[in-house]
């Protein structure tokens, strides 16, 4: 998709999200759930957080999709998070996988080994994370280049090993960052909005897997809906730090932000990197 | 009471509150302590957010009332939940049961019939929440209705099992929604303020019941107090809602309104449905 | 240190941590959770919640400092917190402990007694949770005041239990309310900035404990260090609610203070008590 297209398919899945106020479960991390909560209802999706081993495989039922993310991880949600993915996968509710700190300790890196297997549809991260999650699968820069592959090649580390992994465990793999790419294996997009001020709002980053969530729910292509999730959140980044004076004053902005972004919003300002 | 009883009722309570400043013990979900503790500050009430078995029923002592919120349950808080609810009817301590989400998982509507045993003093829901706890406790509306009774009667499904529900329980049930309705299976009141802005931010129905914790731990008639909690945060959300600009920006102001709000603001704006 | 060296040291260390971006992990309450890690961002730290015991040890390692906060406590968290601190000593990682609410329960005097042995290198609390620390580690007025003291001296309870408990441990104790204090046993400084709202929020003093940890994982003499987070913290809450409206304003402000804030600001507007 070329930067029109991109801004056309993200505008009508921002439309049609809205439209199917889609349930979105999250087991996810103590610092992220209420702002994640509110990024999603700010969008226009229904936040749920049911994270208990006990209840989190039934209500998988409900969901339009699930969201996992390991930020504050413990026992209880590992268990919490593998019954319910598994209940995701029997009943075919798309789950997205956010791997917080994974390379920070054998704990977490343990955890998304084991999650992997449930197979989510999207894996979203920074750079570093996703790096981590591709070596912890066993994936190498070596592995990643074919033979014999044009050793001019400028694409990023980062890049080659995300590719690589959406290759190893069939789903897509976005990385975010001062540019954000998104890639299936094959295709690859890079978005250019955003704001550094970003950066400076704690779980931002979930809160974005969050609204990935609420945009793989709608059955459409997950490239395209991670896609458009992105775009989604880089543009109302980019209005909301038009406004404001800091980072407390840019979550509030943002958050309007989220509310008041319309189609025509990603088709002026969306840019691809 | 009629609009003119119920204003001058409730601004006589918010003052009396402010005046007492009770501690409110919270057990509550992950999603809303943030909101929750900001939400008794600014209106003037000392929150306490203690939910370990180990030390909850303790804490209870030292508490004006309990507050009990299911939204992001765990075997240890329905453990946490039970000691603390057992503790409170000992001490004569009033407690507020917040039954988010029953019906979504066999789970919650589990620890909600369990928890009745120990007698709240109000239950806070919304309206399917509290069909929902109605119905788990074996309420329906054969039940609810007097055999005979006129059937040009246009009360909701709710109001009459909200009222079913007060009566079975002896407590106060209060539905929020576009309009809100306290009753105590007797007398009930309609409450007409707030703002739609209200369900775009997370967690602030938790933070009303968290609010009706300290209004009914001023020793007053509950169904009163539980009246005025309700009437402050609709006023306070309508009075938000005139200078917010989106989800984000309304929050904001409704922590800012529910710190200036004064009696003569309930007094000039409060509405009954 | 009088004022005005106070003020430079103060200035020169925030500048020092800016520059250092240090990882600060917490392992913290639920209520606080947001606001610590903003504040930290905003300051110009890097916040790191990482509690499970599984993988909380392994953490201190990466981290520059650690912080504990008993406020909303479990069994497995004085667990995390136990292994954690073990860590932190074994690493010479400094550690600050925040005994939120200590005094209410046993179940928090037992955990505080317990963590006071890993050896924390700051204890702050408000001047109640002090006092009951003290207390619980056999301290008492009668022995905090050397026989045949002045009996004109005017210091008060807290300050001398403070001086007393920092003996006790070889740390700092820091008892921050309307004037804040800081001593090590021999040194005492008293800061006077900050605002009333600075109580209308949840969890500032939590947050607070967080930015300590950020400024003595610079290496610096901690009573220094512990000063200068204090001065950072007042005086940024002095501009903020320079323009905040009410509580919900003022914490949206008092984020963008902590990011704006700078060298000046500390020299100009620092006052000892």
């Amino acid at each position: 998709m070329n930067q029109q297209e991109t801004a056309a398919e993200s505008a009508r899945l921002l439309a049609k999200m809205r439209a199917a106020r889609p349930l979105v479960q999250n087991i996810t991390n103590f610092v992220s759930m209420d702002i994640a909560a509110n990024v999603l209802l700010a969008a226009g999706a229904a936040p749920a957080m049911v994270h208990a081993p006990e209840e989190s495989p039934e209500f998988v039922r409900l969901a339009a999709s699930l969201v996992v993310n390991i930020g504050t991880l413990s026992r209880t949600q590992v268990e919490s998070m593998e019954v319910a993915t598994i209940a995701a996968r029997a009943h075919g509710t798309p789950w997205v996988l956010d791997p917080v700190g994974a390379g920070a300790t054998r704990f977490r890196d343990e955890a998304v080994q084991k999650l992997l297997r449930h197979r989510p549809i999207v894996i979203r991260g920074n750079a570093s994370e996703i790096m981590a999650v591709a070596r912890g699968a066993g994936l190498t820069l070596e592995t990643a280049r074919p033979r014999g592959v044009d050793s001019t090649n400028t694409t990023g580390e980062a890049e080659l090993l995300a590719r690589h992994l959406a290759h190893h465990c069939f789903c897509i793999v976005a990385a975010t960052g001062e540019t954000d790419i998104v890639t299936d294996g094959t295709r690859m997009i890079r978005l250019a909005n955003g704001s550094p001020l970003m950066t400076r709002v704690t779980a931002l980053g979930c809160a974005l897997s969050a609204l990935v969530g609420a945009f793989i729910g709608l059955g459409e292509d997950p490239f395209v809906a991670t896609v458009a999730a992105l775009a989604t959140y880089g543009v109302a980044g980019e209005m909301a730090a038009e406004v404001a004076r800091g980072p407390g004053s840019f979550r509030v902005e943002f958050i309007d932000c989220l509310d008041r972004i319309g189609p025509d919003d990603l088709e002026t300002r969306l840019r691809l990197g």
